[in-house]
């Protein structure tokens, strides 16, 4: 603590991300990366993209790219927000959207960037408990409040809404922003981005670190009513003119053209997946249905704190949330058929079965 | 206008960057950008993290760039903070180190961002009047405030500040941080980095967008005492864990190990620099003294608006602020020595001399 320090960060609990080891080389099934690289054609074009013209700033509005991204979702250019992230892109979305003296709503357990970024703005929340199976409770979301945040799928338990349920809650909130956090949405979750036309309180985030395999770019985008788009432009506008540097604007706008490199990798994550979840279950863990490229799972006879450090020991990392309700769960990244295979041996090497 | 907005988007007035047109060629004169490229080894850098590990998470920490600028200003790292640009870094400093309520204090005519991270943030500010020659009016700063910002060399007027000067600003205000942004002091000011140890209230914000000629990489920093370092990094631990991606950091390290064309570059803007401000002083322009990458000059035979419409026209696009006291000078990059004779062809053609 530092005299020096505004109330802002005297009072903030920065949230911290998964490791990233740099002792040894693990298995990394921790941060929800993709195993596979991104398509060969993201690459070139970064590569082509390194040169002189790094001395000039990037297109402050980053047009090509919001284009690339409103022809594939079938939008307009001004439905669409990019940005350095979808963590930057959310932070914007908490500025431009909610309001002090307001609760913001989202689950109990979720993506725990989100009370981060209220008390960062000094927003009131209210985390609303999901039920015993983690599912939500539609009708708390009736209640009085400033704004909704809900990811689908949810974060960190790797289960789908039904898009109704989606629906209803955009529908029953009408007179504030509800935000859809789609990280994980290209998975097997059914996306609201059609919705938008009809629900001019609808943000949808998604982001290009999962399904498209470039967390090492930061590329995360919003698509909406063109009016929450501008409240977005406005923030950034406020925050920094030039938040996507030239080379990840060229290759992310690649990143939407390989559409055959896309399906094929989320394929092969999606069959890993299945595997996997079977192969889990048969060692007697309850995993939650996932249409994540992760799974949500505890074990009865080990709890997941032991289970995480044994792992650990053995060169597999995965993620151990040290939080209510869910400190006996694990999450655990779906990697190449080869890594599931390490994790399972190393698995059954623990519980000796 | 949304009734979605918040409080904070409809109150503020985004900063506008100078354009950056698709129209045509121009001679582009007009963002500060270095006519020179990014050192070879840069993009070298570069192109060797297109790869693969793009899939990957960057370091959240950037801790080797991080250990790359300390050891090149003889810090240590925990001195050092980076961020995606120095916008991004200025607006975590605003948030980590102004309170609500206690002014923020900066001169009238200064880098006019400043106020819109004022406005976004929620702060009360003091624009504090430079003398009629631009100079800063010391004592001012002596008044009750909650903390002060400056550039030097000066946004946009060029004029660099006596170290002696920015050190009696420092040393008077002990109890709140003062930011020195030093965007443009590798071309000739002198820089506070050397009173780091000696004053614990002092931030130093430094890019590598201008003198590193890497405005399309996105990389910004700053520097000061780990107590400053570490409040900046709660702020963006608490916004965007990620901020910097892989191929900005790659490029990042490799710029201040190439100091051979570090030096090269520099020599060449300072000695167009020269040889133009004399120039242009021949054709009847006062231009202030410049210590930064551009010029800031007036004509008392031809407005400034009238004298940017004309240069418009013929394809060399120069900064017009529309703004008290500032609106008859022209801010003008310094370019290679064929563009800038290109100006000064377009000047004596409009001039007719």
């Amino acid at each position: 603590m530092s005299k020096y320090w505004s109330e802002t960060v005297k009072n903030i609990e920065p949230y911290v991300p998964g490791e990233q080891p740099k002792d040894k080389k693990y298995i990394k099934l921790n941060t929800n990366e993709s195993p596979y690289p991104p398509s060969p054609k993201v690459i070139e074009a970064i590569k082509a993209a390194a040169g002189d013209s790094l001395r000039l700033y990037p297109d402050p509005n980053c047009d090509e790219l919001k284009e690339t991204i409103a022809n594939y979702y079938s939008l307009r250019k001004d439905q669409v927000f990019v940005g350095n992230g979808s963590d930057e892109v959310l932070a914007f979305a908490f500025m431009a959207f909610f309001n002090k003296g307001r609760k913001v709503f989202f689950p109990d357990i979720t993506y725990s960037f989100y009370p981060v970024y209220a008390e960062l703005f000094g927003l009131d929340y209210e985390a609303i408990p999901l039920d015993e199976d983690f599912n939500i409770t539609l009708d708390r979301f009736n209640d009085e409040n400033g704004g909704i945040i809900i990811s689908n799928p949810k974060s960190p338990t790797a289960q789908a809404l039904p898009l109704k349920d989606v629906e209803a809650i955009i529908k029953n909130n009408m007179d504030k922003v509800v935000m859809v956090d789609e990280a994980y949405i290209d998975f097997g979750g059914e996306s609201v981005v059609k919705l938008i036309d009809t629900y001019p309180n609808l943000l949808v985030i998604q982001t290009l670190s999962k399904s498209r395999c470039l967390a090492g770019l930061r590329v995360g985008f919003a698509m909406g009513h063109k009016d929450l788009i501008e409240g977005l432009e406005r923030v950034k506008n406020s925050f920094n003119s030039y938040t996507l540097d030239r080379l990840a604007i060229a290759g992310a706008i690649e990143a939407f053209k390989d559409e055959a490199y896309f399906q094929e990798t989320l394929k092969k994550i999606i069959t890993t997946r299945e595997r996997v979840s079977k192969a889990m279950k048969e060692l007697g863990f309850r995993v939650l249905d996932s249409k994540a490229n992760f799974l949500f799972a505890s074990h009865g006879d080990i709890s997941a704190k032991v289970l995480f450090q044994e792992l650990r020991e053995r060169g597999v990392l995965v993620r151990y949330f040290n939080k209510p309700r869910i400190d006996n769960f694990l999450r655990i990244t779906i990697g190449t058929d080869e890594e599931m295979d390490s994790l399972i041996k190393a698995v059954k090497e623990i519980l000796k079965v």
